[in-house]
């Protein structure tokens, strides 16, 4: 089988970066371009140097030249920038795949976007959490992917059972702790090592986390009641992972064998999302550089409260891994192709 | 002046070797015996490095002998140990101050001790927070001071003036990020360097963790309703600090102008707690080292939540620089002394 | 072609988790038994859960009932245990391979091991280093084989061109910095998370590090000099890799391009050892997870001194990796098999 | 007794955060003006949370105007900013003490300094390191000084005895592993936490850092033989702290002890420098965010070498705390007024 020509924009980036190392173990594809904005013109190897096999590699600017003539593109791009170039990619090669990283289409309301983006919506392209309900059909043979948000997508996973099966009122609380690279490679000062290495803070508190309105969208088509996210990103002195600790006041008695009964069901036949044995407790090295998604509930009856705990790897499972995951099903290929559930510990 | 006299027993532990780090900046003290269990017969200087000034001190013995003649005995021991060797030094001395860091005399509820400890109840000592109504009358004098768990101070603390003024319908959830030196310096698998760096995870989920009815018990002095706690505590790859983000259904319309004015009224008296600038939200490098507590609130009108957002130093204001706070208090000193609201960052 | 049956000994540790990771992803093996010494009876879920698939397998007790009947064994186990056991699995199968990754067989001075190790010198076997010269011929078809030390590793690489190619007098200062996954996963105070966040402490300064002859006898075989060896390892807050900052005399006058070349010449058929562009320096982050060998080389003129960095990651190539490419050289596999260059990075 | 007014000029970056940190401590000073370049008209409690009571003081322009009226400024300015400025003030105040932290002042060869840092040499200022022999007294009464940089300090610290005492030839080898915060504080892509944080790497190999000439001429003045020194700096993931280890070819026959012995003599009235027992080995943690300095020192006979390790935190005994220090002895009061050997562990 000839092997799939891809290309990547934004490579000189960290969801870039990782795309790429996942594509350096999928046998069925080939690397083609390489691009970038400002570091057009570099070595790969100087900017992404655990990358050793595409070190040679010279980075060439995002323009639809560059990109044509791939059979997949993956975009990490500034927001507002995917729309125009997958439509200028289309035109070329109406068989293209573009897989967008970024945030422009994931979401369907257009004035929740407009509330949290400032900006026009650009439309919505199908979501690329294929263990959502109704997620996976509209991926397979897809020409345009929305890969899900970092915190959307541990948060969702780890609340979707409770809520698809009526354990609790979605009146959901969320406080999600990340490693710092889901903050990007752009140089700010508190992203300095100095001043996240022994600190934890939180950030975009009281619902204003442009991450809020997509859990809420996720939530939402599990239930018909009214879906309430309290969001609060923490930002931990680590480089990757995320866990999410959820919680929703239980809608009526159920034992913590209960909950964890439902959530093994409900992820039975997922390849990547993992209930661990009652008990033990997600963390997040588990999860590194993997696309698995580690899980574990129980219920506070004192508190009378479902409380889940999840964890990925926010550039793995959380953006590239996500990514390569939904190429896969819009290719036909075997979804688990060229991704593990092998974590790279201690 | 003449100084007071001042013993610490645990003194190879991390509670203890903070106790003494503030001891020494105290002008009013007199560092006497330092004891230990299995350290006993060791030099300081070889298992507290940092203690410069006393690194020629040989541990002694935690025994009645060894700890009579003292004004002040800090305690920092396991479990159970605290009660009968008070009794005993008071037999001795009827006016020595003896200042437990651990958990013996936390509890009013000798039902939640027994639930949660799994042993008889030993009864009730005055609680050290003195920011909370009616504790600092209490600890004035005092005799006997239980110093508080370092989970319960700063999610009292963050939540206090919510529940006192009526904000909130006290049904919070607590998820509270906390350093590794909070568990102690016993050497435990999970606790390793190479287990907890890079690494974030969730334990005691689900309300079992036994700060728990502390947390209740702080909240339930505050208000005639029901007090639920749900409390989520998280092992984040630092040494020090907790970051404890709080949050609680509105009892009503509230704007997060109002609420941000009712926690700075709330602790306006305060040496040691800071209200941050609208805005601006807490992070632990910003105390560490320090007894200051800084806090930050707003609201989450589509959530329908107060959500407020908390840090100290776990070791400092979180157990030995409330131990020392107490001991000023107790001893008629001004209750600032020796303690500092300068953090130490980067 | 029926597959590799393999099993690993001391599979609750860093060394026997990180050949379980390797090995899941090495197309030629099945994972036969999976043992363990104190944790023999518990699932390998609870103790490695970064190893998904192997998730339900029960660690096995460590005896030769248990490992006989698999191709390949690898050991890691504590000091002196070895021997006698790879000596009754021959006697139960002439053709199994035996992989010690312990330090029992590494050196040939049988005076050096009693001097560092304190007890009888149990013997050689093919050292695993096959960059070396000589050492790969002797690793091919062996049914014995020594993982080196991680330290020897990357010290050895990283001077090994320039004492082979006479540009400096053997007379070499290392100072390696070590992530703290190199001290094992048994719990020890100085090695807890408290103790090695935020701090960098040397240790068996002065020439007693157990490493030293093994880089003394590495470096010995490529010159006819004296070789002296300067060996302070570091302990630096991070779980994974190693620096070696290597420096010797200059032999003669050389510049840093002459040494670079010398250096690329070297090691220009090795798959895992990369110099890297001249001015770009090693890191050991690029290397994490993989068995690659980042390299550079510089000389400092009014010091007098060539100045080499290298990079690995303890684990893999400075352990397992190592192992599973001597377990390929061993059975007659393309070396590579199983293992990649690419890092896990940020 | 009237307290000195001082005025912090670069007092949003590190080092000046550092040197308000000390001052707040400080029983002798008043802290007048606090100036910043492109922050001026920000809140100080918005860049340096840390120093809570400085929290509502205005960033003032770093001009003549602001900064004359105190009796001593403290300068964090860029290089080339120093001198002029230096005029100004003393041409305003004659008795005016300027303390730059910055490197412009201390390098005594104008050839070095060109070839370091590009520039026409501006001059030399009494070098703040007190300890080393003969500094103390030019620094007593003076109205300028030039604090060291950070690694010149400690490797000059730790070598000085070896080399003063002629028990090594000086033909040194320093690897000095440093924390994050030395880099400062303006933000850059290699200094973000996600490429700091699990990871270590070299930078300015080959004796192309800047501080090289800085230790050789510390240890020049120690000496007639001729200093040769090859300085390899390392980054390690830490935010504060520098550990040194040294090394240099024993000019003759020295044990350990007797090395220890001429360790202890040569800094047995020094108030911040701590020979720690035989044995024990420095670790930056100790001594984070006091002036101490840690040493130790053996013999590899083997390897015919001296080897000493030291710590500091740099930016305390490395920067602020030196010009603290400094400052004392410019204005007659006790050395240590302010400053502390107590570090912050764990």
């Amino acid at each position: 089988m000839s092997k799939v020509r891809v290309a990547v924009a934004g490579a000189s980036g960290y969801a870039g970066g990782e795309v790429l190392r996942l594509l350096l173990g999928h046998p069925g594809v080939e690397i083609g371009a390489v691009t970038a904005a400002s570091n057009a013109g570099e070595l790969l190897g100087t900017l992404q140097p655990h990358l050793l096999p595409l070190a040679d590699r010279v980075l060439e600017p995002t323009t639809v030249e560059v990109l044509a003539g791939h059979d997949v593109v993956f975009l990490g791009l500034p927001h507002g920038q995917s729309g125009a170039l997958a439509e200028e990619l289309t035109a070329q090669n109406p068989d293209v795949v573009v897989i967008d990283c970024g945030a422009d289409f994931r979401l369907e309301d257009a004035a929740a976007w407009q509330q949290f983006y400032g900006s026009a919506h650009a439309g919505t392209w199908p979501y690329g959490l294929p263990e959502l309900p109704g997620n996976r059909a509209a991926l397979q043979g897809a020409k345009r992917v929305a890969v899900p948000g970092c915190y959307p997508t541990i948060s969702s996973l780890t609340l979707a059972p409770a809520v698809a099966a009526g354990l609790v009122v979605p009146d959901v609380v969320v406080v999600a702790a990340s490693g710092t690279s889901g903050a990007g490679k752009a140089p700010k000062t508190h992203l300095l090592g100095s001043e996240v290495m022994g600190n934890t803070s939180a950030y975009g508190v009281g619902g204003v986390h442009r991450h809020t309105p997509e859990i809420t969208q996720n939530l939402g088509r599990l239930t018909d009641a009214e879906v309430k996210v309290s969001f609060t990103p923490l930002l931990v002195p680590m480089s990757r992972g995320i866990l999410a600790t959820c919680s929703a006041p239980l809608a009526g008695p159920v034992t913590a064998e209960e909950a964890h009964a439902a959530y093994v069901k409900a992820y039975a036949d997922e390849p990547f999302v993992h209930v661990l044995p009652s008990g033990q407790w997600p963390q997040t090295q588990s999860v590194l550089g993997s696309n698995a998604v580690h899980l574990q509930v129980t219920v506070d009856e004192a508190a009378g409260r479902l409380v889940a705990v999840g964890a990925i790897d926010n550039l793995a499972k959380g953006t590239a891994g996500a990514a390569v995951q939904c190429m896969n099903l819009a290719l036909g290929l075997d979804e688990t192709t060229g991704l593990s559930t092998v974590g790279l510990a201690p």
